[in-house]
């Protein structure tokens, strides 16, 4: 039967993070296309399936066009009348179907016959397939989740903990996200909407101005329609307004305040005062932004001042020559292998006599290293990996910092020349290698959930790396890489990871960290055969030992990611 | 003599980064008042001196009055002559006076009647005035300076190189400075500004999407004239426009392209086309803006859509029972004064008997530390303070760490609670406490400037900390501090900082650290008073050899003011 028919999007996020639900309605004019192959609209029913054929629909009369004839035109009589009685009485029908959504505009309901037009959103599996990346549905939703497929597994983080502790650590987990989004500034208000035809002239993005400093407002213009007298209404709330222009004040009112108001019967004159407006900054805070409002009549228009101050920069002296001892600083972590250590030093020695090798050792016995460009620490025994990889980079004092595992070698394939020049010339942060033709690539993606975050991690590669051939952009790479150290730095390596880590690392630094991977760099690795010699032997099998994932280091590592990183699940 | 007026603003930063010289010019009918006083208009040569005096200018008409009478009207007649010949030769010399600005605008000189209300800006002293905080002009300006003044000395940094070296230094920094900012996406744009009665409704602010994937774009709408077609063009440059609007081809062109149009003769259907329009990165970037534009027949609207990964989060569980000692780590850096260490240590475990203490040594021999609770980290002999500082804050796990320094001395006052409370209720990110009564509060004010910022240090504190009497907010500290650690690790301590320093750290932490210091969580501080033990005597005097501030040094660290932080000077 010829029916209403409805689309529904499902819980689609609005902008401003409310739920809604999006449903479209059609008017039954086109129920009578509904018969016809492919047609527009689709039976309540049958919603949720099948792909809609658009017509063009612009003609909306040729679709009760009329022929001259006998019979036939008084079946199309007979069939424009029922139409007609249909037509009306499911018009009163129409206030059934509310057109519900969180958007700040409500959208006026199409007239009849402009329905025709056909105003459908497509079911949620077409807008899956139109938004999806390696296949990730990367479209905001209130719910992620992690499916198990051929291809992934997907780990669950509450599932580390103990069902009887998960209530309370949900309870810990979420006061410390708070804490941590009060910090930051989130979660961001909902975009700023700009309605059509205000008589003003603003800037839309982009003023900034330091805490406590003054900046001038640009492109504050009025254009509206003559009148006898002009006021116009700025209004901050963190900051105070003023004008370079020297104007009375009965022309201009609030210089200094919060509100600036300006009155005057000459288009002109206004326009010349807000040219010279000014926004100064009242409070010290770290990061904030300020809505100013700009009103006049009953036009409210809107825009942003950004509050902070600019990020120091941290600069390296790479010297008058360039050296690389100057540019470079090798860094690594040993423990139980000091045999391991010192082949792969000699292997650093044999290619760069003088760069300076950074080593962190949480073994029980120190070593004694007869090598002055070596800078040797000592930790608490088994303090652990990510700790001592922390401590190595923190003492780097150039511009960049290798990581190198204490049982690679050098070869005369391992150009450190190589990764520098991808860095100096591009924007990576990091730049990883080859390990005896293993780059471990891995992409990371995002979404966003209720309930923490969705990380989804696959092999390989987003794009090659413009001006490198044989270089990628990627997310994650083996730990044989390149860095700006200060960027390595302000990610870290998490010190409560005590055992095998590697990801952990990528992951803290998303969206922090720009990685790069060449396989033209090319480091080897000491081969796994066991120590002749009684005591290393004995060392080595401590060290299996610990390097051994235990099932509760493996839960810990996962209950880390639930807690540290917000996280839901992954795949 | 009548004349032309001008005030020169001086060399302002327009909006876009470019230079202007700001030039305002008043029409001589004005010249009438010059010589009242307090009148309007300055003589040219005296454009920087003395106050002017506003005064209401609206009824223009009135400074021509007239009235009736005899020889007097004679008068007014005569004058009125006379005014109207001066008024006509000086409109021909207007245009010499060039209004010269790099504003996207070119304002419409003012009609000469409409220029009697006067429209000059004040001259540079007096917006000085207006915006100067702590005795610092807090406005854009292209050259930041740095005076010597009873209260401040200044510092020239650039007078810490020889002057041979000069010139290279300033070529490297400038390449290393260009590298930052192309890894920042540094200089932003200038100000997107909004035409007036553009007939679109768009987001002016806060659209974000993360790289590959895709929003929906909120606000977007066209109420302009009737007319028989409407064609809506959106363009992007980093990613591709979409409608979830089932419409045909005939209507939508450019579906998942950067450019879609949108052709229909019905607003209404442009309008629910318009609603649904989604936006998709398309390319795998750390941080990028995308100005999006929105256009039809001759009016274009841009709007931002930003491109950025959200900051990972790093939370700490602070345990069911939130103890002291799964909250807080102790750190501090200690050389050559084992026995200060020692009587610190055993001041803190008379009242946290289990609170970690780490401690970071570059002396030559190691201690022996017999204390559970005590991680103990060994350095290069010398390595030094900032590099010790930096290790010890690497291998924090907890959620906060005390910083203090090795000779303090616990007391019944030095309760640690009070600062994390503190830091769990405000958005502060450091709060310093007082050292034997001394907070050492200095306040931070950055300048930019073409040669390097200008960086400006005064005592004292920007403002009260709300909920926390006895606290306030400030931009540097005593070494006597409570911080969040991640937020402590992100910035760091410079390892390039050997011997003495302290504020460096709160440079480098500008626009990262919001400090707060409260002078009622007090410390004491060991006596200076030479030891009795002879061997301890020795270690002593070696340090105070190391603890003095050598020229070398303090040409050292201006150095690096100059070429990392690119500071030009200071006061």
């Amino acid at each position: 039967m010829l029916g209403w028919t409805c689309t529904e999007l499902g819980a689609r996020q609005g902008p401003g993070g409310g739920r809604g639900l999006v449903v479209r309605w059609a008017a039954p004019a086109q129920a009578l296309r509904a018969s016809s192959a492919g047609g527009w609209c689709q039976k309540l029913d049958s919603r949720r399936g099948g792909s809609l054929a658009p017509q063009p629909g612009r003609s909306e009369a040729a679709a009760f066009g009329m022929t001259s004839c006998g019979s036939r035109c008084l079946w199309i009589l007979k069939m424009s009348v029922l139409l007609l009685a249909l037509g009306t009485v499911l018009f009163m029908f129409r206030s059934i179907y509310v057109y519900t959504e969180s958007r700040s505009d409500t959208p006026q309901l199409p007239h009849p016959a402009l329905a025709a037009g056909m105003l459908k959103l497509p079911p949620e599996k077409r807008v899956r397939s139109l938004f999806t990346y390696d296949g990730i549905w990367l479209f905001p939703k209130n719910q992620c989740k992690c499916d198990d497929s051929e291809l992934q597994r997907s780990y669950n983080f509450e599932d580390a903990y103990d069902p009887s502790d998960l209530p309370a650590v949900k309870m810990r987990r979420q006061a410390e996200f708070e804490h941590f989004q009060r910090r930051e500034g989130l979660p961001r208000p909902p975009p700023v909407l700009a309605q059509p035809n205000l008589p003003f002239g603003y800037p839309v993005h982009g003023v900034e101005v330091m805490p406590l400093h003054t900046v001038p407002i640009p492109g504050l213009q009025f254009e509206g329609p003559d009148a006898p007298i002009y006021e116009v209404t700025l209004t901050a709330s963190l900051g105070t307004l003023n004008t370079l222009a020297d104007i009375p004040d009965s022309v201009v009112q609030g210089r200094g305040q919060k509100q600036l108001t300006i009155s005057t019967s000459s288009q002109e004159l206004l326009n010349f005062i807000l040219q010279d407006v000014t926004y100064t900054s009242t409070e010290y805070q770290r990061h904030r932004v300020d809505m100013v409002t700009l009103e006049s009549s009953s036009s409210v228009a809107k825009f942003p001042v950004i509050i902070r101050l600019p990020v120091m920069p941290k600069l390296y002296d790479p010297g008058p020559e360039r050296k690389l001892r100057d540019m470079v600083t090798i860094a690594t972590k040993t423990f139980l292998r000091p045999h391991k250590f010192m082949t792969m030093l000699q292997s650093i020695r044999k290619y760069y006599p003088d760069l300076t090798v950074i080593v962190a050792d949480d073994s029980k016995k120190p070593l004694k290293i007869n090598d002055s460009h070596v800078e040797y620490y000592t930790m608490p025994f088994g303090k652990g990996w990510f700790a001592g990889r922390n401590l190595a980079i923190s003492q780097v004092t150039t511009k960049y910092v290798l990581w190198v595992d204490d049982d690679f070698l050098f070869n005369n394939k391992t150009k450190i020349e190589v990764l520098v020049d991808v860095l100096e010339k591009t924007e990576l942060d990091v730049v990883g290698g080859s390990v005896l033709g293993n780059v471990f690539q891995f992409k990371l993606f995002l979404e966003h959930g209720e309930n923490g975050d969705c990380l989804h991690r696959r092999s390989g590669s987003f794009r090659p790396l413009d001006g490198f051939p044989g270089c990628v952009v990627t997310s994650g790479v083996v730990n044989f890489f390149l860095a700006h150290t200060e960027r390595l730095q302000s990610v870290g390596f998490d010190p409560r990871l005590q055992r095998v880590a590697h990801s952990e690392f990528f992951i803290d630094g998303l969206g922090s960290l720009l990685v790069g991977s060449c396989s033209n760099v090319i480091i080897g690795h000491q081969p796994h055969s066991p120590v002749v010699d009684p005591e290393l032997a004995a060392l080595e099998k401590t060290y299996n030992a610990y390097r051994t994932n235990t099932k509760a280091q493996i839960e810990f590592k996962l209950a880390l990611h639930y807690f540290k990183n917000h996280l839901q699940c992954t795949t």
